[in-house]
C-alpha cells in the first residue's frame, strides 16, 4: 500500500472504517440477544439500522473516489469485538452484563468517533465537500449514540449496584 | 471471572485499562521514533510521561480495592497498536506518516476516553469518591491530549496535502 499523499491515507482510513462498520453489523445482533433491558435492546437495534446507512454513505464516497472499499481488515475493531465476546461468555448477572455491554458499545462508538473525525478532516482538506458532509453526518450520529448509551448506563448501572447490595 | 456486581465489572474494566496503559507505554517510544515533526515527537514524549502518572493513579485505586491490577490483556488496545504498527511498516511519505500516527494516537485516546468515562461513573455509583476523582483527572487528560492532537493534525495534514499537490 503506497502512502504518498493525504488521499492515500484517506482511502486507507475509509477502508478501515468500512471493515469496522461491517464487523459491527455482524456483532450487534449478538449484543441484542445478550441484553436484558428492553431499552438497551432497542437502542442496539436502532443503531444496527443506522450502521447500515453509514455503510451506504461510505459506498457513495468510494464510488466518488473510484476505489474499492475492500482489502483491509480493521484490527482495532476486531480487538474491541473480541473483548465484547469475552464479556458475553462470562457468567454475569443480568444488569451487570447490560452495564458491560454498554461499556463495550461505548468503546466501539469512540473508535468510530476517532475514525470519522480524522476522515472528515481529510475530506475537507482534499476539497471533497460532499464526502466531508456525509462523514460529518455519521460522526454526529456516533456522538449521539454514545450520549444515548451514557444515559442508559446511569439507570442500568444503578440497578447493577442495587442488585449487589 | 465472576460478574455478580457492579464492583466486579469495575475491577474488570480497571484491569483492562491497566493493561491498555502499559501497552501504550511500550508503543509510544516507537511512535516518537517514527514521527518526523518535532512538535509531534514532543507531544508523544509528554504523553508518555503523563501515561506513567495515570498508571500510578490506577495502582492507588487497586490498592484501595485490595485487588491485583494484573490478569487481563486488553485486546482492544492490542488491536489498536497492531494497526499503528502496520502503518509504521508502510512505505509512507514523512508528513503522511505523521498524519497517520496522529490518527492512530487519536484512536488510542478515544479508547481511553470510553474506558475512563465508564469506570469514573462506576466509582461514583460505588461511593468511591477518591477513586472517582483520580479517574476524572485521567479522563480530563485524555480529552486534552485528543484535542492537542486534533490541533497538530490540522497543520500536518495540510503539509501532507501540499506535498502531494
Amino acid at each position: 500500500m503506497e502512502m504518498e499523499s493525504l488521499r492515500d491515507l484517506f482511502v486507507e482510513q475509509l477502508k478501515d472504517l468500512y471493515s469496522a462498520e461491517n464487523q459491527i453489523i455482524k456483532a450487534l445482533p449478538k449484543m441484542i440477544k445478550a441484553a436484558s433491558s428492553e431499552e438497551l435492546k432497542s437502542a442496539f437495534q436502532e443503531h444496527l439500522e443506522q450502521t447500515k446507512g453509514q455503510v451506504e454513505r461510505l459506498d457513495q464516497i468510494f464510488e466518488e473516489l473510484d476505489e474499492s472499499p475492500r482489502g483491509k481488515k480493521c484490527k482495532g475493531m476486531e480487538g474491541l469485538i473480541a473483548e465484547g465476546k469475552e464479556l458475553m461468555e462470562e457468567d454475569a448477572e443480568e444488569d451487570v452484563l447490560d452495564a458491560g455491554l454498554i461499556a463495550s458499545a461505548q468503546h466501539v462508538e469512540h473508535y468510530e468517533i476517532a475514525g470519522y473525525g480524522c476522515v472528515r478532516t481529510y475530506a475537507q482538506l482534499l476539497g471533497m465537500d460532499k464526502a466531508a458532509k456525509l462523514l460529518q453526518q455519521t460522526l454526529d450520529e456516533e456522538k449521539e449514540t454514545d450520549e444515548l448509551l451514557s444515559g442508559l448506563a446511569e439507570n442500568i448501572n444503578v440497578q447493577a449496584e442495587e442488585e449487589a447490595a
